[in-house]
C-alpha cells in the first residue's frame, strides 16, 4: 500500500537569500516529512546546500498553477526558526531541517525533521475547482506525453467543477493553465511556425 | 459569475438534541454564509426549528462518502456558543446564527451570521485522492441519472489519485462509495432479483 501524499508548496533557499518557489508532493512517515525530487531540481540542490526547507500548506492554487506558467514570484515573510521563507498565502507552515538524505540518481529521498509548525488561518473546506486546477496542473505537467484528445477529454470532466465551484484565484489559475495547453496544442498543429 | 462553493459537513439540531450529520456546499457573501438546502430535508427542517449550525471543515472524506452509505454517525463535542454538535475531526469550525431565510418551494437560500469560530489543527495541504472521493460522492448521489459507462469511465480516472496518494481514510470511503455503485449496477442488471 502507498503512503498519503499532500500536495505543498516548498520554499528553499537559493544561494543569494532569496526564495525558490515550487509545488512538492511530501509524505509523512513516523513523524518526519519525505520529499523525493526528481534530479534536476533547483529545490533539491538549495536544500542540500541550506539543510532546510519550508513546507506551505497553501490553499492558493494559482501557485501551483504558476509554476507550470512561468508565475514563481509570490510575496513571502521570514521563517521563525530557521533560514527561510514562508509564503503569504499560507493556511499554514511547517519549518524543516534536513536530517538524512537516501541519493539516487533519479530521485533522492530527503528525510526533514519538523522543527517549528505555525497555523496562520482556518481550512475553510474543500473546493472542487481547486481540485479542478490541481489535476490540470499534472496534466500539463504531463502534456509531451499524453494524446491531446485524452487531455481535452479530461479538461472537459474538470471545467464542470469550475463552472460551479471556482471563484476569482482559481479561475485566474484555470486560464493559465489554459492558455498553456492552447499553446501547446499550436505548436502540435505548427501555427507557431511563420 | 457564479459564487465560489466549499464543501463542508453541517450538524444542525435535531428536536431531542443529538446531531444530524450531513454534507453541504455553501457560499460566503459579505462575510455572511449562504446555505440552500434542497426540500425535503432533515438539515433544512432543524435550522429553521434551530435557528443555529455548525459548519464543520473537516478533511475527513469518510464523513462525504458515509452520508450517501448509510454512515452518518461520527463523534462530535459541544459547540461554544450555541446549542450545537462540533465534528471532533474538523479542522477547523463555525458556529451559525440564522438571520435571514429566502423561501422556495424547491431550495430555499438560508443566511447565517457566524457567531464564533475555532481552528483546532493546521490545513495539512491538497490531497488528490481527498478530492477523488469528493467527485466520486457527487457522482454515487447521481447514479439514477447517468449512464453506467459514463460513472465507470470517470471512476476509472478519479481511482489513479485513490491509486497513488490515498491514505486510510480515503481507502475505507472510496471501498464504500465502490460498493454503492457496485450495488446499483447490479440492481440494474436485475441480479438482486430471486
Amino acid at each position: 500500500m502507498t503512503e498519503m501524499i499532500y500536495e505543498t508548496v516548498i520554499t528553499t533557499l537559493n544561494s543569494d537569500g532569496t526564495a525558490h518557489i515550487a509545488p512538492f508532493g511530501v509524505r509523512e512517515r513516523d513523524g518526519h516529512i519525505i520529499v523525493a525530487p526528481f534530479r534536476p531540481s533547483a529545490s533539491l540542490d538549495n536544500m542540500l546546500r541550506a539543510r532546510c526547507a519550508v513546507i506551505n500548506l497553501t490553499d492558493d492554487v494559482r501557485i501551483f498553477a504558476g509554476a507550470l506558467t512561468g508565475r514563481r514570484d509570490w510575496p513571502t515573510f521570514p521563517a521563525t526558526r530557521i533560514a527561510g521563507h514562508v509564503l503569504e498565502s499560507a493556511l499554514a507552515h511547517r519549518e524543516l531541517e534536513l536530517i538524512a538524505v537516501k541519493d539516487d540518481n533519479t530521485r533522492p529521498e530527503l528525510t526533514f525533521r519538523v522543527a517549528h509548525e505555525i497555523t496562520h488561518r482556518p481550512f475553510r473546506g474543500f473546493n472542487r475547482a481547486q481540485a479542478a486546477v490541481l489535476e490540470a496542473a499534472v496534466l500539463v505537467s504531463r502534456l509531451h506525453m499524453l494524446p491531446p484528445e485524452k487531455v481535452a477529454a479530461e479538461i472537459a470532466y474538470l471545467n464542470i467543477a469550475i463552472e460551479k465551484t471556482a471563484g476569482e484565484r482559481e479561475r485566474q489559475a484555470w486560464a493559465w493553465l489554459m492558455e498553456r495547453i492552447e499553446n501547446h496544442n499550436a505548436e502540435l498543429r505548427g501555427d507557431n511556425l511563420a
